[in-house]
């Protein structure tokens, strides 16, 4: 469960446990600036956050030690980066603009403090890129390192973008990476570092965060964020829309690093595109009349049945990421 | 950490790690009813709720086995209730009345579904009783049980009473139970299982709730859910407010049930009321010439100065809780 407790600790400084937990939290408040969708920011009850038109996209995560993120394998920085982009993709993946992140802590007592003030860096300056600023939190004590991380959105007025819209004739379109953050964690089990950006791409991803609310304007019918592997979650599109769904792997974006790696692994780069989690890119649905915005590719399109085919045939690798498979 | 490992497991019925986490999804979504204010529940990216007056209250906490819930002390049912019960006081210690409730899970392959299902209806059932529907959420797995609980409410116009507001000559006010959980914690620990109503405060804590808007409305100049113990935070609504608080030892709640653990176990009834947690009533402040709401008592007064007084004197017996102390 927990690979390299010693990493944990950090090597200098004070510990979490000498400070206390106001003392931690006085700390980590000093760091966050304030941000103007928070009316009422840490250190009350709760939070205050505006919500211009009377709605707010909300959703939750929790982060172990050991199953979501490794210290020996990123750094406190990098973990609150990730931590926080997943869950302002799912914001993203409704159509929305996120506006603030909550944050629960527990920390072992042995934890060096300069750990956690860089993870609530890493929060801070993910929230940050999108205009979504840390409005509050908890801390409490545990052996392992967890975190919880609620994002709010806001739609501006649009209608929530769900998985259940899309209908035959409509084209699958892609924006952002995939496979990446998989093919990172391959490399890192086997002890490789190269290539660097495969490897980062596990450690911290890259969310298309702008493209949630540019293709909710541009009309797509369905949109999911891809967390559990492509083919996994253009399966959730298609079961919430009763439709089926064909990918089409000449349209798919194995990238030169990605076959790079593979090389490197004797893996095959594709099963890695079509089944890997964790890069947080978006996938959805736009009427076939309607050009996709760039940044987007089509990569197949939506047809009468169920299930998700690649290339009209099953797929018959791996599926994608069950937490309890 | 983990006192009964055994409990956890269940005596019968099918795992969670059997299961999978869409399927244990599947199962707990079948039993959580809409509620008004949730526009987009649970099975998509995100939750969509209501927030009529364009701002959302918005809280969040961490929940650890062993930590914050034995599984031989408390039922599935019981933690579910208690996890809703502390993160809504917190809406309610805002002046606000929550309308949803996002749930993270950490569970063990090996925890029963039925566990899991009794401890979501715990947390749909302490929802219920103020409207606020389970919204959304998130399982993975962990070797602990982790539970991560955010709570939104709407302040139907009102602004949000803060712990910075109180002045001097303010009546600090005092709704709902105080020790009765740190009691019944106590009873616990000594083996007692009478006064059975001390100890079942430790397994379900009964927050006012509806007086939380009621002294927003009743012109509450500051309000605070007491979580870590009324002196500590009394102590934060007075360093806020960069005032005093004097609290009279005749005017605290020390109720008869309370004042039979106390002989029970040798202890003194009236450190509970003063430092013990997790009863989550209210406390606050009102103008002197305000008469307290129904169901709220004058304990004390606002002051010049800073700090917290019993009586005038400083009090001698040990504070609140700090998760690290």
């Amino acid at each position: 469960m927990t690979p390299n407790q010693g990493a944990q600790v950090g090597d200098q400084g004070r510990r979490v446990g000498e400070i206390g937990e106001f003392g931690l939290i006085a700390d980590i408040v000093r760091r966050l600036p304030g941000g103007a969708p928070v009316l009422v920011g840490p250190g009350d009850d709760a939070a205050l956050i505006a919500t211009p038109d009377s709605r707010v996209i909300a959703t939750t995560d929790l982060l172990i030690e050991g199953r979501h993120f490794r210290l020996d394998w990123s750094s406190a920085y990098d973990i609150g980066r990730k931590a926080a982009a997943q869950n302002l993709a799912d914001v993203m993946a409704m159509g929305a603009v996120p506006t603030a992140l909550l944050i629960g802590l527990a920390l072992p007592g042995e934890l060096s403090e300069e750990w956690v003030l860089q993870l609530m860096d890493g929060l801070r300056d993910e929230g940050g890129m999108v205009g979504a600023a840390v409005a509050g939190g908890d801390i409490s004590r545990c052996d392992l390192i967890v975190l919880g991380v609620t994002a709010l959105g806001d739609l501006q007025g649009r209608p929530p973008v769900l998985r259940s819209g899309a209908r035959p004739g409509d084209r699958v379109v892609l924006a952002g990476r995939v496979g990446w953050a998989e093919a990172g964690l391959e490399l890192l089990r086997h002890n490789c570092r190269e290539p660097a950006e495969v490897v980062a791409a596990h450690r911290r991803p890259q969310p298309p965060y702008r493209l949630g609310p540019v293709l909710a304007a541009a009309g797509a019918t369905a949109l999911c964020d891809v967390s559990d592997g492509l083919l996994q979650d253009v399966g959730h599109i298609a079961a919430a829309s009763g439709v089926g769904v064909d990918l089409w792997t000449e349209a798919l974006p194995v990238d030169e690093p990605l076959r790079v790696a593979a090389r490197e692994l004797g893996a095959d780069p594709l099963r890695w595109v079509l089944t890997g989690g964790d890069d947080h890119p978006l996938v959805g649905c736009l009427p076939a009349g309607q050009d996709p915005p760039p940044g987007c590719r089509v990569i197949g399109a939506v047809v009468l049945g169920n299930g998700v085919t690649v290339d009209g045939r099953p797929w018959d690798g791996a599926g994608g990421y069950d937490h309890y498979s």
